[in-house]
């Protein structure tokens, strides 16, 4: 059986929760205390060498990481991943975009807001996220105009990346008041089959 | 004919214009003024909304961003792209730690140094991208002990995404010294077929 190496609070880990059980794939979840530490240990980083979680155990004793690396790996050959040469590259395209434009802004945020206290430094931090973190959701508010999902006609792992940290944007200080398409969109995602909380584990 | 929408500085633009002239991939290329804002243009915006280059003109009118969608793009079903299903996740795994971990402190830092005064914010925060980036630096060269490429046996573009920035980590205020396995790696990647400089337009 799969294991996954995971925290509940993290949506990078929830985007891996979300895929495996919508594709149904039978797996052990290992919830790691990230506030102790634990994804720094000697254990946790034989089994990645970068400390970060979620990490995928597809076989005993074999490792991924990377969150949207994982959402391929589990998608690959199933409806949630474009068959077509356009479709993949499209998909990594906004897969990119999340992990390089929405997440250190919204998810960072999100985290702080959440977890740490905010001095001066974070302060300011902040508001340079906050920034870059609305100009990334105008840009899904863009794409979205007149599309249901963001890569061709059906829900992708595409949906499930950006999904993750858009639907808990406003613990991280944003409102999605402004943003008619994203919040339909976030409507569709929630109707999927199999659509679990980012709170189930 | 493709095109890509380019600035020759970029690592991310080198990134393509490395893969397309590997695979031997006749294209034109567009020098986007970054410094003049040319990329925030409405006219750029309509290409990208994410303001960003590279960009690949793959069909007239057809587009696709982010530099390591392009890369899986331009080398799906050739020899830089495996063809496995956990090869190509592996690769993934690392062109996401290239976006995530690598990218926005080596990349960043050479861009600061080499383009802006550096206050004291920026000072600061260089402070903290040296130590993230030393520790991408680390990760990578524990990956490549014992092992000639990044992912399998052979060259891919995880090794074309982590070369971009990696091979000019000097500029960015990094020492490669400590780093005998990223060195040898280094040196591989530019012994093979095809390979151009940063500086080839």
């Amino acid at each position: 059986m799969m294991r996954l190496y995971d925290n509940l609070d993290s949506g990078n880990g929830y985007k891996c929760r979300l895929a495996l059980n919508q594709l149904e794939i039978p797996f052990e979840r290992i919830e790691i205390d990230i506030s102790k530490g634990d994804s720094r240990s000697p254990d946790f980083l034989r089994i990645n060498p970068n400390g970060r979680i979620p990490v995928l155990e597809y076989e005993p004793g074999a490792y991924l990481a990377e969150s949207n690396a994982i959402l391929f790996y589990l998608a690959d050959g199933s409806p949630l991943l474009p068959g077509d040469r356009i479709g993949r590259a499209q998909l990594l395209q906004w897969m990119c975009f999340e992990q390089y434009s929405h997440e250190p802004n919204i998810a960072t945020s999100r985290n702080w807001l959440l977890h740490f206290a905010i001095d001066d430094q974070r302060r300011t931090a902040l508001e340079s996220k906050r920034e870059a973190g609305q100009a990334a959701l105008d840009v899904m508010e863009g794409h979205l105009s007149g599309k249901r999902y963001f890569v061709g006609e059906s829900y992708t792992i595409a949906d499930i990346a950006l999904y993750a940290y858009t639907h808990v944007a406003e613990e991280g200080g944003f409102t999605l008041e402004p943003y008619p398409n994203i919040r339909e969109w976030l409507a569709r995602v929630t109707a999927e089959p199999r659509h679990i909380p980012i709170t189930h584990g």
